[in-house]
Protein backbone atom coordinates (compact mmCIF):
# COMPACT_ATOMS: atom_id res chain seq x y z
CA UNK A 1 0.00 0.00 0.00
CA UNK A 2 1.17 3.78 -0.34
CA UNK A 3 1.91 5.41 2.78
CA UNK A 4 1.78 9.09 1.18
CA UNK A 5 -1.64 9.34 2.77
CA UNK A 6 -0.46 8.66 6.46
CA UNK A 7 0.40 12.46 8.03
CA UNK A 8 0.81 10.63 12.36
CA UNK A 9 1.08 7.30 13.96
CA UNK A 10 -0.71 7.23 17.00
CA UNK A 11 0.53 4.18 19.79
CA UNK A 12 -0.83 1.93 21.92
CA UNK A 13 1.94 2.33 24.73
CA UNK A 14 1.23 -0.83 27.38
CA UNK A 15 2.88 -3.74 25.87
CA UNK A 16 3.53 -2.05 22.32
CA UNK A 17 5.94 0.25 23.64
CA UNK A 18 6.66 -0.57 26.93
CA UNK A 19 7.40 -3.85 28.63
CA UNK A 20 4.88 -3.23 31.54
CA UNK A 21 5.31 -6.84 32.93
CA UNK A 22 8.68 -7.44 33.33
CA UNK A 23 9.03 -3.65 34.43
CA UNK A 24 6.19 -4.21 37.85
CA UNK A 25 8.35 -7.73 38.63
CA UNK A 26 11.28 -5.80 38.62
CA UNK A 27 9.63 -2.70 40.88
CA UNK A 28 7.87 -5.19 43.19
CA UNK A 29 11.20 -7.33 43.67
CA UNK A 30 12.59 -3.74 44.94
CA UNK A 31 9.97 -3.30 47.56
CA UNK A 32 10.68 -6.86 48.35
CA UNK A 33 13.80 -6.27 49.01
CA UNK A 34 13.09 -3.21 50.75
CA UNK A 35 10.27 -4.38 52.71
CA UNK A 36 10.87 -7.86 53.61
CA UNK A 37 8.13 -9.47 51.49
CA UNK A 38 7.72 -12.69 50.00
CA UNK A 39 5.45 -12.31 46.68
CA UNK A 40 5.55 -14.35 43.31
CA UNK A 41 5.67 -10.94 41.27
CA UNK A 42 5.05 -12.74 38.13
CA UNK A 43 1.75 -13.85 39.31
CA UNK A 44 0.51 -10.25 41.12
CA UNK A 45 2.06 -8.58 37.92
CA UNK A 46 -0.74 -10.64 36.00
CA UNK A 47 -3.21 -10.26 38.75
CA UNK A 48 -2.24 -6.53 38.68
CA UNK A 49 -3.10 -6.03 35.05
CA UNK A 50 -5.71 -8.03 34.66
CA UNK A 51 -8.06 -5.87 37.06
CA UNK A 52 -7.32 -2.93 34.37
CA UNK A 53 -9.73 -3.76 31.56
CA UNK A 54 -12.97 -4.66 33.96
CA UNK A 55 -11.91 -1.25 36.05
CA UNK A 56 -12.18 0.70 32.13
CA UNK A 57 -15.47 -1.57 31.18
CA UNK A 58 -17.39 0.50 34.08
CA UNK A 59 -16.52 3.86 33.23
CA UNK A 60 -16.90 2.71 28.86
CA UNK A 61 -20.22 1.27 30.04
CA UNK A 62 -21.39 4.43 31.47
CA UNK A 63 -21.14 2.83 35.35
CA UNK A 64 -18.95 5.17 36.63
CA UNK A 65 -17.40 8.98 35.58
CA UNK A 66 -14.39 9.39 33.87
CA UNK A 67 -11.19 9.26 36.42
CA UNK A 68 -7.70 9.05 35.07
CA UNK A 69 -5.92 6.15 34.87
CA UNK A 70 -3.80 6.59 37.99
CA UNK A 71 -6.72 6.38 40.11
CA UNK A 72 -7.66 2.65 38.92
CA UNK A 73 -4.23 1.52 39.04
CA UNK A 74 -4.35 2.28 42.80
CA UNK A 75 -7.64 1.06 43.66
CA UNK A 76 -6.45 -2.31 41.76
CA UNK A 77 -3.25 -2.35 43.86
CA UNK A 78 -5.20 -2.23 47.10
CA UNK A 79 -7.17 -4.85 45.75
CA UNK A 80 -3.87 -6.98 44.97
CA UNK A 81 -2.62 -6.17 48.01
CA UNK A 82 -5.38 -7.34 50.27
CA UNK A 83 -4.88 -10.64 47.86
CA UNK A 84 -1.51 -11.18 48.51
CA UNK A 85 -1.73 -10.56 51.72
CA UNK A 86 0.95 -7.49 51.85
CA UNK A 87 -0.02 -5.00 54.67
CA UNK A 88 2.08 -1.79 56.59
CA UNK A 89 2.85 -0.01 53.64
CA UNK A 90 2.29 4.20 53.83
CA UNK A 91 -0.11 6.12 51.89
CA UNK A 92 3.51 7.39 50.24
CA UNK A 93 4.39 3.86 49.77
CA UNK A 94 1.23 2.83 48.17
CA UNK A 95 1.58 5.68 45.95
CA UNK A 96 4.99 5.14 45.12
CA UNK A 97 4.47 1.26 43.70
CA UNK A 98 1.34 2.79 42.19
CA UNK A 99 3.62 5.35 39.86
CA UNK A 100 5.73 1.99 38.87
CA UNK A 101 3.44 2.75 35.47
CA UNK A 102 5.28 5.60 35.21
CA UNK A 103 8.25 3.97 35.28
CA UNK A 104 7.79 1.03 32.62
CA UNK A 105 10.86 0.36 30.64
CA UNK A 106 10.86 0.44 26.48
CA UNK A 107 11.09 -2.71 24.40
CA UNK A 108 14.81 -2.59 23.25
CA UNK A 109 13.81 -1.24 19.82
CA UNK A 110 11.32 1.66 20.87
CA UNK A 111 13.45 4.67 21.49
CA UNK A 112 15.02 4.19 18.12
CA UNK A 113 12.49 3.13 16.19
CA UNK A 114 10.48 5.86 17.55
CA UNK A 115 12.85 8.26 16.58
CA UNK A 116 13.23 7.38 12.77
CA UNK A 117 9.16 7.49 12.63
CA UNK A 118 9.00 10.91 13.42
CA UNK A 119 11.19 12.08 11.41
CA UNK A 120 8.58 11.53 8.74
CA UNK A 121 5.17 11.48 10.86
CA UNK A 122 3.98 12.88 13.83
CA UNK A 123 4.28 10.21 16.54
CA UNK A 124 1.56 10.51 19.71
CA UNK A 125 0.18 8.22 22.00
CA UNK A 126 -3.03 6.84 21.80
CA UNK A 127 -2.95 4.96 25.40
CA UNK A 128 -5.21 4.24 28.00
CA UNK A 129 -2.82 6.04 30.35
CA UNK A 130 -3.23 9.15 31.81
CA UNK A 131 -1.16 12.24 30.37
CA UNK A 132 1.21 12.47 33.32
CA UNK A 133 2.10 8.37 33.38
CA UNK A 134 3.12 9.21 29.59
CA UNK A 135 4.52 12.14 30.08
CA UNK A 136 6.69 11.10 32.73
CA UNK A 137 7.20 7.57 31.03
CA UNK A 138 8.67 9.21 28.22
CA UNK A 139 10.64 11.63 30.19
CA UNK A 140 12.67 9.01 31.97
CA UNK A 141 12.26 6.39 29.32
CA UNK A 142 13.67 9.10 26.12
CA UNK A 143 10.16 8.27 24.23
CA UNK A 144 10.24 11.13 21.56
CA UNK A 145 6.50 11.65 21.15
CA UNK A 146 5.60 14.72 19.18
CA UNK A 147 2.13 14.74 21.43
CA UNK A 148 0.28 12.73 24.33
CA UNK A 149 -3.34 11.88 23.18
CA UNK A 150 -5.28 9.31 24.75
CA UNK A 151 -8.11 8.50 27.21
CA UNK A 152 -7.19 11.70 29.39
CA UNK A 153 -7.42 13.97 26.64
CA UNK A 154 -10.50 12.36 24.23
CA UNK A 155 -12.07 11.21 27.38
CA UNK A 156 -13.14 7.60 26.44
CA UNK A 157 -11.37 4.51 27.10
CA UNK A 158 -10.55 2.30 24.07
CA UNK A 159 -12.02 0.86 22.28
CA UNK A 160 -14.79 2.58 21.92
CA UNK A 161 -14.56 4.12 18.91
CA UNK A 162 -14.73 7.61 20.45
CA UNK A 163 -11.63 6.68 21.49
CA UNK A 164 -10.26 6.52 17.98
CA UNK A 165 -11.93 9.05 16.32
CA UNK A 166 -11.19 12.01 19.06
CA UNK A 167 -7.92 11.35 18.68
CA UNK A 168 -7.99 11.93 15.18
CA UNK A 169 -10.04 14.95 15.62
CA UNK A 170 -7.26 16.21 18.06
CA UNK A 171 -4.65 16.36 15.16
CA UNK A 172 -7.26 17.48 12.93
CA UNK A 173 -6.76 14.50 10.46
CA UNK A 174 -9.36 12.27 9.07
CA UNK A 175 -8.85 8.97 10.10
CA UNK A 176 -7.58 7.58 6.89
CA UNK A 177 -4.52 9.60 6.88
CA UNK A 178 -3.79 8.26 11.25
CA UNK A 179 -2.17 4.78 11.41
CA UNK A 180 -2.82 3.31 14.90
CA UNK A 181 -0.29 0.84 15.69
CA UNK A 182 -0.64 -1.87 18.71
CA UNK A 183 0.63 -5.43 19.64
CA UNK A 184 -2.85 -6.39 20.25
CA UNK A 185 -5.34 -7.28 17.45
CA UNK A 186 -9.03 -6.29 19.42
CA UNK A 187 -7.12 -2.53 19.57
CA UNK A 188 -6.64 -2.33 15.77
CA UNK A 189 -9.71 -3.67 15.04
CA UNK A 190 -11.17 -1.26 17.10
CA UNK A 191 -9.55 1.30 15.41
CA UNK A 192 -9.87 -0.11 11.32
CA UNK A 193 -13.56 -0.24 12.54
CA UNK A 194 -13.22 3.49 12.67
CA UNK A 195 -11.50 3.95 9.38
CA UNK A 196 -7.73 4.45 10.68
CA UNK A 197 -5.21 3.05 9.08
CA UNK A 198 -3.55 0.11 11.40
CA UNK A 199 0.06 -1.23 12.21
CA UNK A 200 0.45 -4.67 14.24
CA UNK A 201 4.07 -4.89 15.64
CA UNK A 202 4.20 -8.02 17.43
CA UNK A 203 5.26 -8.45 20.91
CA UNK A 204 5.01 -11.93 21.33
CA UNK A 205 6.62 -12.46 25.28
CA UNK A 206 4.28 -9.47 26.92
CA UNK A 207 2.91 -12.04 29.35
CA UNK A 208 5.77 -13.82 29.24
CA UNK A 209 7.07 -17.26 27.80
CA UNK A 210 3.81 -18.94 27.83
CA UNK A 211 1.95 -15.93 25.91
CA UNK A 212 -0.90 -17.22 23.95
CA UNK A 213 -3.33 -14.39 22.69
CA UNK A 214 -2.15 -11.58 20.58
CA UNK A 215 1.18 -13.31 19.60
CA UNK A 216 0.93 -12.83 15.97
CA UNK A 217 -1.59 -10.38 13.20
CA UNK A 218 -4.98 -12.46 13.15
CA UNK A 219 -6.12 -9.68 10.61
CA UNK A 220 -4.78 -8.21 7.01
CA UNK A 221 -3.70 -5.11 9.05
CA UNK A 222 -2.06 -2.47 6.82
CA UNK A 223 1.39 -3.04 8.41
CA UNK A 224 2.77 -6.17 10.24
CA UNK A 225 5.99 -5.69 11.87
CA UNK A 226 7.95 -7.56 14.17
CA UNK A 227 9.43 -4.47 16.10
CA UNK A 228 9.56 -0.58 15.31
CA UNK A 229 12.38 -0.68 13.05
CA UNK A 230 10.80 -2.77 10.56
CA UNK A 231 7.71 -0.86 10.63
CA UNK A 232 10.04 2.25 9.88
CA UNK A 233 11.64 0.30 6.80
CA UNK A 234 8.10 -0.62 5.65
CA UNK A 235 6.86 3.14 5.89
CA UNK A 236 10.39 4.23 4.06
CA UNK A 237 11.64 6.39 7.27
CA UNK B 1 14.92 32.00 44.91
CA UNK B 2 15.18 27.94 44.63
CA UNK B 3 14.22 26.58 41.80
CA UNK B 4 14.23 22.58 43.54
CA UNK B 5 10.64 22.76 44.20
CA UNK B 6 9.86 23.66 40.13
CA UNK B 7 9.48 20.13 38.25
CA UNK B 8 7.84 21.50 34.77
CA UNK B 9 7.39 24.81 32.91
CA UNK B 10 4.30 25.62 30.99
CA UNK B 11 4.43 28.10 28.06
CA UNK B 12 2.13 30.65 26.50
CA UNK B 13 3.28 30.06 22.97
CA UNK B 14 1.92 33.22 20.72
CA UNK B 15 4.10 36.27 21.46
CA UNK B 16 6.28 33.95 24.18
CA UNK B 17 7.37 31.24 22.04
CA UNK B 18 6.59 32.58 18.47
CA UNK B 19 6.49 35.66 16.54
CA UNK B 20 3.27 35.50 15.11
CA UNK B 21 2.91 39.23 13.90
CA UNK B 22 5.91 38.95 11.63
CA UNK B 23 4.67 35.24 10.51
CA UNK B 24 1.23 36.68 9.13
CA UNK B 25 2.28 39.14 7.45
CA UNK B 26 5.07 37.17 5.89
CA UNK B 27 1.90 34.80 5.27
CA UNK B 28 -0.46 37.32 3.52
CA UNK B 29 2.80 38.81 1.74
CA UNK B 30 3.29 35.42 -0.45
CA UNK B 31 -0.80 35.32 -0.12
CA UNK B 32 -1.02 38.75 -2.01
CA UNK B 33 2.24 38.27 -4.60
CA UNK B 34 -0.02 34.98 -5.80
CA UNK B 35 -3.77 36.44 -5.89
CA UNK B 36 -2.53 40.20 -7.09
CA UNK B 37 -4.09 41.62 -3.62
CA UNK B 38 -2.71 45.53 -2.26
CA UNK B 39 -2.99 45.09 1.60
CA UNK B 40 -0.94 46.53 4.52
CA UNK B 41 -0.42 43.13 6.02
CA UNK B 42 0.53 44.87 9.46
CA UNK B 43 -2.57 46.31 9.84
CA UNK B 44 -4.30 42.90 8.59
CA UNK B 45 -1.97 41.11 10.90
CA UNK B 46 -2.70 42.85 14.23
CA UNK B 47 -6.57 43.43 13.35
CA UNK B 48 -6.90 39.60 13.37
CA UNK B 49 -5.27 39.36 16.63
CA UNK B 50 -7.69 41.98 18.18
CA UNK B 51 -10.96 39.78 17.20
CA UNK B 52 -8.76 37.05 19.05
CA UNK B 53 -9.35 37.74 22.26
CA UNK B 54 -13.39 38.92 22.31
CA UNK B 55 -13.73 35.48 20.46
CA UNK B 56 -12.83 33.34 22.82
CA UNK B 57 -14.25 35.91 25.60
CA UNK B 58 -17.90 34.98 24.71
CA UNK B 59 -16.44 31.00 25.63
CA UNK B 60 -15.42 32.20 28.33
CA UNK B 61 -18.09 33.94 29.65
CA UNK B 62 -20.63 30.79 28.91
CA UNK B 63 -22.40 32.48 25.97
CA UNK B 64 -20.89 29.88 23.48
CA UNK B 65 -20.01 26.37 23.71
CA UNK B 66 -16.16 25.53 23.32
CA UNK B 67 -14.91 25.36 19.68
CA UNK B 68 -11.45 24.76 18.83
CA UNK B 69 -8.76 28.36 18.24
CA UNK B 70 -8.66 27.18 14.45
CA UNK B 71 -12.59 27.89 14.36
CA UNK B 72 -12.44 30.83 15.99
CA UNK B 73 -9.65 32.15 14.01
CA UNK B 74 -11.21 31.14 10.75
CA UNK B 75 -14.16 33.00 11.68
CA UNK B 76 -12.18 36.00 12.25
CA UNK B 77 -10.17 35.79 9.23
CA UNK B 78 -13.68 35.58 6.98
CA UNK B 79 -14.46 38.69 9.19
CA UNK B 80 -10.80 40.06 8.35
CA UNK B 81 -11.70 39.52 4.49
CA UNK B 82 -14.83 41.50 4.23
CA UNK B 83 -13.21 44.69 6.35
CA UNK B 84 -10.32 44.96 3.85
CA UNK B 85 -12.54 43.94 0.81
CA UNK B 86 -10.24 40.59 -0.28
CA UNK B 87 -13.08 38.12 -1.77
CA UNK B 88 -12.96 35.47 -4.64
CA UNK B 89 -10.25 32.92 -2.28
CA UNK B 90 -11.65 29.51 -2.42
CA UNK B 91 -12.60 27.53 0.78
CA UNK B 92 -9.20 25.21 0.32
CA UNK B 93 -7.26 29.01 0.22
CA UNK B 94 -8.94 30.11 2.90
CA UNK B 95 -8.38 27.09 5.19
CA UNK B 96 -4.82 27.49 4.25
CA UNK B 97 -4.04 30.87 4.99
CA UNK B 98 -5.71 30.54 8.45
CA UNK B 99 -3.31 27.29 9.16
CA UNK B 100 -0.49 30.12 8.78
CA UNK B 101 -1.16 29.88 12.87
CA UNK B 102 0.19 26.32 12.09
CA UNK B 103 3.45 27.76 10.67
CA UNK B 104 4.21 30.40 12.92
CA UNK B 105 8.48 31.05 13.31
CA UNK B 106 9.41 30.84 16.75
CA UNK B 107 11.96 33.78 18.25
CA UNK B 108 15.53 33.09 17.21
CA UNK B 109 16.31 31.93 21.09
CA UNK B 110 13.06 29.66 21.64
CA UNK B 111 14.22 26.47 19.94
CA UNK B 112 17.95 26.20 21.55
CA UNK B 113 16.71 27.75 25.01
CA UNK B 114 13.54 25.57 25.63
CA UNK B 115 16.21 22.52 24.61
CA UNK B 116 18.39 23.22 27.51
CA UNK B 117 15.42 23.62 29.64
CA UNK B 118 13.87 19.91 28.39
CA UNK B 119 17.39 18.55 29.90
CA UNK B 120 15.92 19.72 33.14
CA UNK B 121 12.36 19.94 33.64
CA UNK B 122 8.79 19.03 31.76
CA UNK B 123 8.27 21.57 29.17
CA UNK B 124 4.80 21.66 27.78
CA UNK B 125 2.52 24.41 25.83
CA UNK B 126 0.09 25.91 27.91
CA UNK B 127 -1.46 27.89 25.18
CA UNK B 128 -5.20 28.73 23.46
CA UNK B 129 -4.24 27.27 20.57
CA UNK B 130 -6.02 24.10 19.89
CA UNK B 131 -3.63 20.59 19.80
CA UNK B 132 -3.28 20.49 15.82
CA UNK B 133 -1.97 23.67 15.77
CA UNK B 134 0.47 23.24 18.34
CA UNK B 135 2.19 19.62 16.89
CA UNK B 136 2.18 21.25 13.67
CA UNK B 137 3.52 24.48 14.95
CA UNK B 138 6.47 22.39 16.84
CA UNK B 139 6.82 19.80 14.19
CA UNK B 140 7.82 22.37 11.45
CA UNK B 141 9.98 24.87 13.87
CA UNK B 142 11.50 22.06 15.75
CA UNK B 143 10.03 22.88 19.46
CA UNK B 144 11.10 20.09 21.69
CA UNK B 145 7.61 19.56 23.46
CA UNK B 146 7.17 17.12 26.20
CA UNK B 147 3.46 17.46 26.26
CA UNK B 148 1.04 19.55 24.43
CA UNK B 149 -1.75 20.96 27.11
CA UNK B 150 -3.24 24.14 26.41
CA UNK B 151 -7.02 25.21 25.93
CA UNK B 152 -8.15 21.79 23.59
CA UNK B 153 -6.63 19.21 26.57
CA UNK B 154 -8.46 21.23 29.64
CA UNK B 155 -11.42 22.91 27.89
CA UNK B 156 -11.19 26.42 29.10
CA UNK B 157 -9.34 29.66 27.52
CA UNK B 158 -6.66 31.55 29.59
CA UNK B 159 -6.56 33.29 31.83
CA UNK B 160 -10.11 31.43 33.45
CA UNK B 161 -8.19 29.82 36.55
CA UNK B 162 -9.17 26.53 35.55
CA UNK B 163 -6.98 26.66 32.20
CA UNK B 164 -3.72 26.58 35.03
CA UNK B 165 -5.36 24.62 37.25
CA UNK B 166 -6.78 21.86 35.00
CA UNK B 167 -3.04 22.21 33.10
CA UNK B 168 -0.99 21.17 36.32
CA UNK B 169 -3.76 18.62 37.78
CA UNK B 170 -2.76 17.03 33.86
CA UNK B 171 0.80 16.62 34.83
CA UNK B 172 -0.25 15.44 38.62
CA UNK B 173 1.83 18.26 39.75
CA UNK B 174 0.41 20.85 42.49
CA UNK B 175 0.28 24.21 41.28
CA UNK B 176 3.47 25.38 43.29
CA UNK B 177 6.23 22.83 41.13
CA UNK B 178 5.17 24.46 37.74
CA UNK B 179 6.06 27.35 36.09
CA UNK B 180 3.94 29.06 33.91
CA UNK B 181 6.16 31.32 31.16
CA UNK B 182 4.89 34.12 29.41
CA UNK B 183 5.80 37.42 27.69
CA UNK B 184 2.62 39.16 29.07
CA UNK B 185 1.78 40.30 32.65
CA UNK B 186 -1.87 39.26 32.51
CA UNK B 187 -1.26 35.75 31.88
CA UNK B 188 0.94 35.43 34.71
CA UNK B 189 -1.14 37.58 37.46
CA UNK B 190 -3.68 34.74 36.47
CA UNK B 191 -1.34 31.83 36.97
CA UNK B 192 0.52 33.33 40.09
CA UNK B 193 -3.60 33.58 41.64
CA UNK B 194 -3.72 30.00 41.41
CA UNK B 195 -0.30 28.91 42.70
CA UNK B 196 1.57 28.37 39.73
CA UNK B 197 5.66 29.81 39.49
CA UNK B 198 5.94 32.73 37.50
CA UNK B 199 8.72 33.56 34.95
CA UNK B 200 8.28 36.73 32.55
CA UNK B 201 10.36 36.63 29.02
CA UNK B 202 10.18 40.24 27.69
CA UNK B 203 9.44 40.40 23.73
CA UNK B 204 9.41 44.05 23.54
CA UNK B 205 8.47 43.66 19.73
CA UNK B 206 5.86 41.15 19.82
CA UNK B 207 3.36 43.95 18.66
CA UNK B 208 5.86 45.84 16.30
CA UNK B 209 8.20 48.36 17.16
CA UNK B 210 6.02 50.46 18.52
CA UNK B 211 4.78 48.26 21.18
CA UNK B 212 3.77 50.20 24.59
CA UNK B 213 2.21 46.77 26.51
CA UNK B 214 4.11 44.13 28.02
CA UNK B 215 6.89 45.71 26.83
CA UNK B 216 8.38 44.62 30.43
CA UNK B 217 7.36 42.64 33.72
CA UNK B 218 5.19 45.10 35.82
CA UNK B 219 5.57 42.60 38.93
CA UNK B 220 7.90 41.00 41.03
CA UNK B 221 6.88 37.73 38.86
CA UNK B 222 9.99 34.76 40.21
CA UNK B 223 12.19 35.03 37.04
CA UNK B 224 12.13 37.78 34.95
CA UNK B 225 14.19 37.34 31.65
CA UNK B 226 15.17 38.73 28.45
CA UNK B 227 14.89 35.51 26.84
CA UNK B 228 14.62 31.59 27.16
CA UNK B 229 18.47 31.29 27.28
CA UNK B 230 18.88 33.69 30.24
CA UNK B 231 15.99 31.88 31.82
CA UNK B 232 17.18 28.55 31.53
CA UNK B 233 20.90 30.33 32.50
CA UNK B 234 18.00 30.90 36.03
CA UNK B 235 17.30 27.53 36.43
CA UNK B 236 20.79 26.29 36.17
CA UNK B 237 20.22 24.06 33.16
Amino acid sequence: MSDKRIKALIFDVFGTVVDWRSSIIREGEALAARKGLDVDWATFADGWRALYDPAMARIRDGEREFVKLDVLHRENLIEMFERTGIEGLSKEEIDEFNYAWHRLEPWPDAVAGLTRLKSKFIIGTQSNGNIALMVNMAKRAGLPWDVILGAEVVGHYKPVPAAYTEACDRLGLPPGQVLMTAAHNGDLLAARSCGLCTAFVSRPTEYGLDQTKDVRAEYDFDYIADDFGQLADQLRC
